[in-house]
């Protein structure tokens, strides 16, 4: 069984939140949207449905959970989620808090490029901010 | 209880490939690439995480044995997911099936517009060809 180990790209471009169960969950460094991963700690998976069906629901629970705390802490009208490795090779989930009026609302934001990192300390608190949440919830 | 009506223009873009357990499966009328649309037969849903524990679940194993034979059927490299409710307020779950070299590879194609339609009979011929490989799978 091979050791997990977060894709190089994937850690460059996020900040740790904290474990879920199965999840690493990290925040992207991108300050136009409040924006998650939930990476599944497991090696060379690029598919969902190459995940097990345990996993697969493991994984559906703390994308709810994470939804909801992540809708309800910035006050967002949806939240867009997606599951894209074309580049990245590693499975990840991607979810994206959106209100009407932010940057390219209500185009989808995946693959748009352009990202504006947070300020010293900014995504740090942020994170926190979810850590707390997600520990309430 | 409200009881479940497609929404119009999710159905205008859309043709129908048939009913799994929980979902209405419809492939998007876009040549382009193979894309369906998996959507829970639930009124007034918009956001995942408000579907009951056991329809994310009935919905997670819906979109696994989907996203395994629609990348079986289209010798696809990468299945990518989405669900997005920004302008369709009907929740919805997008899988798209992606190949090196197909038009934008390797960028996300939700929200990018420009779609193409199917050929007559075409789209039809398709969603066939997914429908008895579900049935077989």
């Amino acid at each position: 069984m091979l050791s997990f180990h977060l894709d190089p790209r994937l850690e460059a471009e996020t900040l740790p939140v904290g474990p879920l169960g199965l999840c690493m969950l990290r925040l992207m460094n991108d300050r136009r949207w409040p924006w998650l991963a939930l990476v599944p700690q497991r090696a060379q998976i690029t598919e969902f449905h190459d995940l097990t069906p345990l996993d697969q629901t493991m994984l559906t629970f703390e994308a709810a959970l994470v939804g909801r705390v992540l809708k309800r802490e910035t006050k967002a009208e949806t939240i867009n989620t997606a599951m894209i490795t074309n580049v990245i090779p590693m499975f990840h989930l991607q979810m994206v808090a959106r209100t009407a009026g932010d940057p390219l609302w209500p185009e989808p934001v995946f693959g748009r490029g352009g990202s504006l990192p947070y300020e010293e300390g900014e995504g740090e608190r942020f994170a926190e901010t979810l850590r707390q949440a997600l520990l309430a919830s």
